[in-house]
């Protein structure tokens, strides 16, 4: 008998009455029944983004998409950004910027440490004609948080539009869209909102429009303005990916039931214990103290080739937890602990972490980061 | 008690063993048991288009964004693009050229007609320097379908590229990739597969490669190049829409168990005897001879408003059909039938369609119309 059991950092295990709801039997998409679970998801998505003015567009795509909403909507051609680069989706926020013609100023940022708000002043300030400053808000890559509130008020500072990848991030750690003045924000449903993947989520601030309305970027399926419109009726601009949508209603609702400071603090417990449960194997985070509340990112021990042991641990326990991507390949592996997980569901990653190390030869006490956690979360 | 039924033309009913498998315990997008499912749907919609060595592309997007997707990796700035324009969705085709710089020449088809391809002959040999055409396979907005097979041998005269709208018709009406050749070609999960939406699929001629390669439009989402490189890795370029592939994996193997052909014709026969059955309660088809058999547009009778009544059925009887669009709104009723449709769906559709005539003041022989549907399925 094999069960299953999904530590990724997106996609993450859906609650099985998300999953009824997305079963739910097909409606048509400009209906009265459609409008009313619309309505409700577009605004628990603003308690979502702790937004009170702003507003939240729904797009069918992966996060990807939603990330290039954000690009050719908020800039004109030619427009120069900063873009903190300290991973692949910061990267990523770079290329889109670069393909639609935008100038890319680059505060990189060494893999595994977080961007100083300092540094990207001295930066900012150095540079004539900034537009915008697009940054992270967790590196799934590296398993980094970015202090988003302190880079807010360096931004706000020098009167710049702030564009946040929240992707991995938000239903984690707090994002205060109105009270830091973050201008666009994206998120995707396969990550703190314990939804599937295939919604991307757009987070756009009335201080925002102003840019939004002179922007000359070509867009159709990305444009806020038709959303906007198609929002105000209740409804998308083209046909919704209606049982994802049916699928929110139910999944974000648990979050307003929970309530997102609840939410929050949950993380940050059990992402504290898969530290410290990690620390107690004699294994070093790839993060240190910059370690982000979404997925815990650990330096692979030697002698071990990871890859292949999480693949073993995969198809022979059910336990998926991912390595490293692009130049990190082989020499991280990350535990992804972000929306429906609870302490046992900690317990039980850490347990699969032993018995990963344990049965390819790296000498561990076993039980020594299960009894960690259990001290942590239980006593 | 309510049982609700839709005949809208997209989204679908969906078949529940699809359901199911959308239900499906989530999986991680980068393993092999991924890749698996993603590879076989790959080949299945090779099936669903009719290519041997053509690619089909999966997006997580409606099927809008697919078509987007089309315009800027086939074409360049300031290329010239002849758009059939006969309802709603040959009007996108040409906003989404205008958006991203392509010169379009418009050829106007009056609501409800086919196009003539003689008269597209005609206007390419006017024109210099045309690089594309686009065309649609069925107009929903209208119900008309287009002679693509006729479409094609014109446009291969002149040697340009040929790019269809096959959202919805593709899995009702044939389309033949290779044989008529067809250089690009898009769907949306909703319409003729029976699936939820949310995803795009867009099939690539290997002759549409070298347009693609000197494309100068920005792309980064759509980017044909990233998506072949990924499906050549059994993936996508950017997370996947994972439980609606899963679901595709079921709706994909129903269709090639069943048989292309046997699907097209089982849509031909459910389409006439809808026709049919319309006609016998005195009401006149608004495509007529052009009639497409993904569904079927009915001119309004006069003294009824037609939106209120659809709204009545759907609210007390439970049966959704879809009123006009546009400059077509309370002008016709429209009737889905294409995907996980069968005989008793069309006498269902019809009985409701007599019912909401009838309690409308609309003076009909009640059964006139679900007697000939009888008689043309069941005699």
């Amino acid at each position: 008998m094999k069960k299953t059991y999904l530590f990724t950092p997106g996609p993450t295990q859906i609650p099985p009455d998300v999953v009824l709801a997305e079963a739910s039997p097909m409606i048509h998409h400009r209906t009265s029944e459609f409008s009313e679970i619309f309505s409700s998801v577009s605004e628990d998505l603003k308690y979502i983004f702790q937004t009170k003015e702003g507003e939240v567009f729904t797009f069918a795509s992966s996060g990807t998409g939603g990330m290039e909403a954000c690009v050719v909507n908020a800039l004109s051609q030619g427009a120069k950004a900063v873009v903190v680069r300290g991973g692949k989706f910061g990267e990523r926020w770079a290329q889109i910027c670069e393909t639609f013609g935008v100038n890319v100023v680059p505060v990189d940022v060494e893999n595994g440490k977080a961007v100083d708000p300092d540094v990207l002043d001295d930066t900012i300030k150095k540079e004539k004609d900034v537009k915008a400053v697009f940054v992270t808000l967790s590196e799934t890559s590296t398993g980094v948080v970015h202090d988003i509130e302190g880079i807010a008020k360096v931004v706000k500072g020098h009167n710049l539009l702030l564009v946040v990848d929240a992707i991995s991030g938000i239903g984690v750690h707090p994002l205060m869209m109105d009270d830091w003045g973050i201008d666009i924000a994206v998120t995707g449903s396969q990550k703190g909102c314990m939804l599937p993947p295939g919604l991307a989520f757009v987070c756009v601030a009335q201080s925002a429009w102003k840019s939004i309305e002179k922007s000359d970027l070509p867009k159709y399926y990305w444009s806020f303005k038709k959303m906007q419109k198609a929002l105000s009726s209740k409804t998308t601009a083209y046909t919704p990916a209606i049982t994802l949508i049916m699928a929110a209603g139910k999944a974000l609702s648990m979050i307003r039931e929970e309530g997102i400071e609840n939410v929050w603090s949950r993380h940050a417990r059990l992402a504290h214990a898969t530290r410290e449960g990690i620390k107690a194997l004699g294994l070093e985070l790839f993060a240190g103290d910059a370690s982000s509340n979404v997925l815990t990112s650990v330096i692979a021990p030697e002698g071990i080739n990871i890859d292949s042991a999480i693949k073993k641990l995969r198809d022979e326990a059910g336990v998926t937890i991912t390595g490293g991507q692009d130049e990190l390949k082989g020499k991280i592996f990350r535990i992804g602990h972000m929306g429906y997980v609870n302490e046992f569901d900690i317990v039980l990653a850490i347990s699969a972490v032993e018995k990963c190390l344990h049965e390819n030869g790296y000498k561990i006490e076993l039980g020594k980061g299960v009894s960690k956690v259990q001290e942590i979360l239980v006593g």
